[in-house]
């Protein structure tokens, strides 16, 4: 698919992060720009990216590992390829910056060098969660930037929440809901009370068209009753996890109960191109990445074993976001707190 | 399977409590009674119950719902059946109590009319993960009872969570994790920093036989490299919600392919029998049920929507708790704070 409505400045993409880095992400690189015409530019060191199929390279002699501490290292490696790729969005020279790599200091690198958008408090990490059997994503946010949250910060998450959900997926009218314990008003903790307190108060969905369907469980998370889920980073990441364990345990189960015998084998490979549609739409590969929602420019966080396909998923997602000026309507859509 | 050290006092079933209830609770009672040789009584209103195959009725006149308010219930219906079922066991009439009722308010009825264990801060609800693959199921603790938490807490949950563990699976030394977002120590959110700090320390560990693996992650609950997964109510909740979530739809999503042709169909047909052993264990009936732990009392919290065979499993579990005096061992495991 070619993204419609091309970005004048090219894509930033970190050449060096990720599990498969550099080699899928230059690969990703490359098919981006046959397949989506895009122009994208990889960061990072020439040495190691090898032959580009012809891309520019923007050089960084720095590499931020994944287990680096995210705030150290974005502070003292400051020609690192992810440095370098915020400076670029920063400077207006790069539509977009790309990582697989890790995501602390992703978040940390765009926060310091493009900053965030005037009035919002905390930039937040919003996570597509595939519904099997759905067509439209869950948007969680935050997926795990913010630990410690305040109440006000949940309600700009929910206007940005519902900002990405109606740029990305086109839902006019996003349904957003608050990750509790219970459905009731009263339900969970000091934060979610005062959340929903703020959130029950409809003022803040008249900048972003979006409609507040009160608190939603975990189980709720991937039902196609919301679009929007909004918590704070810690519950956040736990409930991403969480899904993602079950959905992997039980996938491996069955996978073990069709191998068990040559019968079941046969029976399993009569069902396997029935299966693999739904495979695919879990395979995180092919979500498109994460977003950073409210720093001043665009920024695709793609998961850290990310292959190529997941790279020109990002670049693709980058590209439409930069396109449809989604800084910009962010920017309308909050509140300053 | 019959118990084998068989508690001397009759356990007290709360008739009303649940979505089957009391159809479902009396017929599991009768077959508790039968098929495990315990004594159950059944408390509730007389006439609803109706015929009980010659068990024991304590009258209750009153009925908590599922969405009445636990505190206010609790308070207000003195005469109801899950209050009475907790004045049993605190007057060593029953050996323990069993519902299938509201989870909050059978959580307020045995901390207030039972009482805690003496130096436990807050009783936790414990609840089994069944693993798919895997013999031992995870232990969860707090799956929602307390949803601000205190570090010094959480400390206490992983002392009660390991007696637990060892006594219901009798895993001798129980690998104890505390939920994170990262399995360093310094990640999470402060409350997780503090937890870490005291549970680092293994002095707690000396009461229980317990290891501390440090910081899991949501997709490691249902791995087999943990035993306990600690945390506080809000956060164990909504993890718990989440597994639960994602495995029903992506249990409906297999199973909406299995139907879509006759070719599928026929080969779902054949992998059946395989894939039940998976559906056996991942039935919620099956599990036994949850343990209300820190109580001076052992109260057994079955879900919602219980079928006779969870109160059976309910029943087992309790007349099991209480015969190897879980309480006991709590009570001597638990370092006051």
């Amino acid at each position: 698919m070619i993204v419609t409505a091309l970005p004048s400045l090219p894509i930033a993409l970190d050449a060096m992060g990720g599990d498969q880095a550099p080699s899928e992400i230059v690969a990703g690189a490359r098919q981006a720009a046959e397949e989506l015409g895009v122009a994208v530019v990889l960061v990072g060191r020439p040495e190691e990216i090898g032959d580009t199929g012809g891309l520019e390279v923007w050089p960084a002699s720095e590499v931020i590992g994944m287990a680096d501490d995210p705030g150290q290292s974005v502070r003292r490696k400051k020609d690192s390829s992810l440095v370098r790729a915020a400076e670029a969005v920063r400077d207006r020279r790069a539509c977009a910056m790309v990582s697989a790599g890790n995501t602390g200091a992703t978040w940390g690198a765009a926060l310091l060098r493009i900053g965030r958008i005037r009035g919002v408090s905390r930039p937040a990490i919003a996570t597509p969660l595939p519904c099997p059997g759905s067509d439209t994503p869950t948007v969680l946010l935050d997926a795990g930037a913010n630990v410690d949250c305040k109440a006000e910060w949940l309600l700009q998450f929910a206007q940005m929440g519902a900002v990405f959900s109606r740029e990305r997926y086109g839902l006019p009218s996003p349904r957003v809901g608050l990750l509790s314990i219970g459905e009731e008003p009263g339900k969970g903790d000091s934060l979610r009370k005062d959340a929903y307190a703020l959130l029950a108060d409809g003022a803040w969905t008249e900048t972003t068209g979006a409609t507040f369907v009160g608190n939603v469980e975990g189980r709720d998370i991937l039902s196609p009753e919301v679009d929007v889920v909004v918590t704070d980073g810690f519950t956040g990441n736990v409930a991403l996890k969480s899904l993602e364990g079950a959905m992997r345990s039980l996938v491996d189960a069955v996978l073990a109960t069709f191998g068990s015998t040559a019968e079941t084998q046969a029976a399993a490979e009569v069902l396997m191109p029935a299966l693999l549609p739904l495979y695919g739409q879990l395979d995180p590969n092919n979500t498109g990445g994460a977003m950073l929602l409210g720093v001043d420019g665009v920024c695709i966080i793609s998961h850290g074993s990310s292959n190529a396909t997941a790279v020109v998923n990002a670049c693709r997602v980058a590209a439409e976001m930069a396109s449809v000026d989604i800084v910009g309507s962010l920017a309308t859509a909050v509140t300053p707190v």
